[in-house]
């Protein structure tokens, strides 16, 4: 049995995600031609410069009938026109993936877009740091040893599920699957909630009025608590508008956690802070990022 | 006008804290003799052995009359104590400082311990990083760059100060000074508060039954904001106790804006939380620790 291969892969969005996947599977030699779309025409031309891309892609419906692979790496918010305009010209064996941070949402306006074409549609969360963003930024080692969440739907066959796996295997990631609820219930509790209160701490010190001499201040902890404060306010909106009742969730649970903690500071109760601080302590120094 | 020399100096906790700071004087060349006071015998004969001290004290009131400089760097729990032991003994010329994280408490312990000595003591907080502690984490260039933050009192001599400040400064520290109740407010503000968050969200994921496949998907977002986390449950139960007051009103203000965000989410307000992540980001982005 040989290795499947994709002969034709077409990004739409070549900045960091999608970049970084066509560079890795010309690097592990599964890629053959890169065709890229996107609404920026800098970063296509850019991407094209950096050898991520073979061609700019004019003709969606020409293009994507005989392509192995499409991924589709831009905002989420632009995903369903993107459904929509693939839909009508999908080959039978052209497999679609994308690169978004919520998968319910994502799965919803596939299902709406589709048609019955959603069985070919295996959605994907690549959980790599997004610190810099662009084409520039693309590598071909972006996610290597990098966990990638398939949340696979009931439609999917298996052999969509086995092929769109290994493209992301052949990009060096470690590849695990969870229903997209699941997903997004887990990240809500893992990083959207963490971003959102990072955001809130930086954004309570920014309107006050001694906010310099206060930030003056601030040292080596409060730089790690708010590093994700600085991460793109629209790309966090949207997630957040997307992941909305689950993240409501967890924010409620929060601030239930934080009425405890509140009522042993205002009762002096040394021992809770103490008990709450320990437990924390410990799971926090046994886990290590995998 | 010569220097100012430190020819005996007394290290009440020879730690991180105490370590670096005696290695500091004697690389600076201000330092003659090192003798240390302490409540692990071990932790003092691995100062010595690693020469930051010259010799282990015996006996206080013997040694504090001839000192320069006494600094005081245990928990600050135990330095009402440290306060009763020197106060008899203090030689006339002899400045007394401390590294402690709160400045009010100790303010107070200083006054009802010290008596009329404590104009001698000038209260100082180096903001140093503490991940690593005891002796063997000391190192003379710890302070280098950091900010030390004095907080003198009424009582204080501008001698004292003087001499505090250059002891600081001669560890390499940029010396800023605040009142002691401006110090708390702003260390609530700024370090406090986001310790207690980071402890509050893995004590949340740390109580759940499915908490070994949400910490299996947290990534580098997450390992930043709750690196805090990881940090002495006992050091931060008794900073918390310290600073209770401030510490509520801050965590008060910041439950407040939780309020705010879980409104807008709520009420799918996108508009608003872009807002409110925007000035976040601006603010973070444009800060840079000193």
């Amino acid at each position: 049995m040989t290795k499947p291969q994709f002969k034709k892969i077409i990004i739409f969005g070549a900045g960091l995600i999608g970049g970084s996947f066509a560079l890795a599977l010309r690097k592990a030699g599964m890629a053959g031609e890169a065709v890229g779309f996107g609404r920026s025409s800098a970063t296509l031309e850019q991407a094209k410069h950096l050898g991520i891309l073979d061609r700019i892609g004019t003709d969606v419906a020409a293009e994507v009938g005989d392509a192995d692979i499409v991924l589709i790496a831009t905002p989420v918010a632009q995903m369903a026109d993107i459904f929509t305009r693939i839909a009508p010209h999908l080959g039978k064996h052209t497999v679609v993936t994308d690169g978004g941070s919520t998968k319910c949402d994502v799965v919803e306006a596939a299902r709406r877009r589709l048609g019955a074409k959603v069985a070919q549609f295996v959605p994907a969360h690549p959980i790599a740091g997004a610190e810099k963003s662009g084409a520039s930024a693309a590598q071909a080692d972006l996610y290597q040893g990098k966990k990638v969440v398939l949340t696979p739907m009931p439609e999917n066959t298996a052999e969509a599920v086995a092929r769109v796996r290994e493209a992301w295997e052949q990009c060096g990631a470690v590849v695990s699957e969870l229903t997209p609820q699941q997903h997004d219930e887990v990240f809500a509790a893992v990083s959207h909630l963490p971003h959102l209160l990072s955001y809130a701490l930086v954004h309570d010190l920014a309107r006050r009025e001694n906010r310099d001499l206060l930030l003056s201040f601030a040292a080596s902890g409060f730089r790690d608590f708010t590093r994700i404060a600085a991460s793109s306010p629209e790309m966090w909106r949207d997630i957040c508008m997307a992941n909305r009742n689950a993240l409501l969730d967890e924010l409620e649970r929060y601030m239930e956690e934080l009425g405890i903690l509140h009522e042993a500071l205002a009762e002096a109760d040394a021992g809770k802070l103490e008990e709450i601080f320990s437990l924390a302590r410990s799971v926090r120094a046994n886990w290590s990022q995998q």
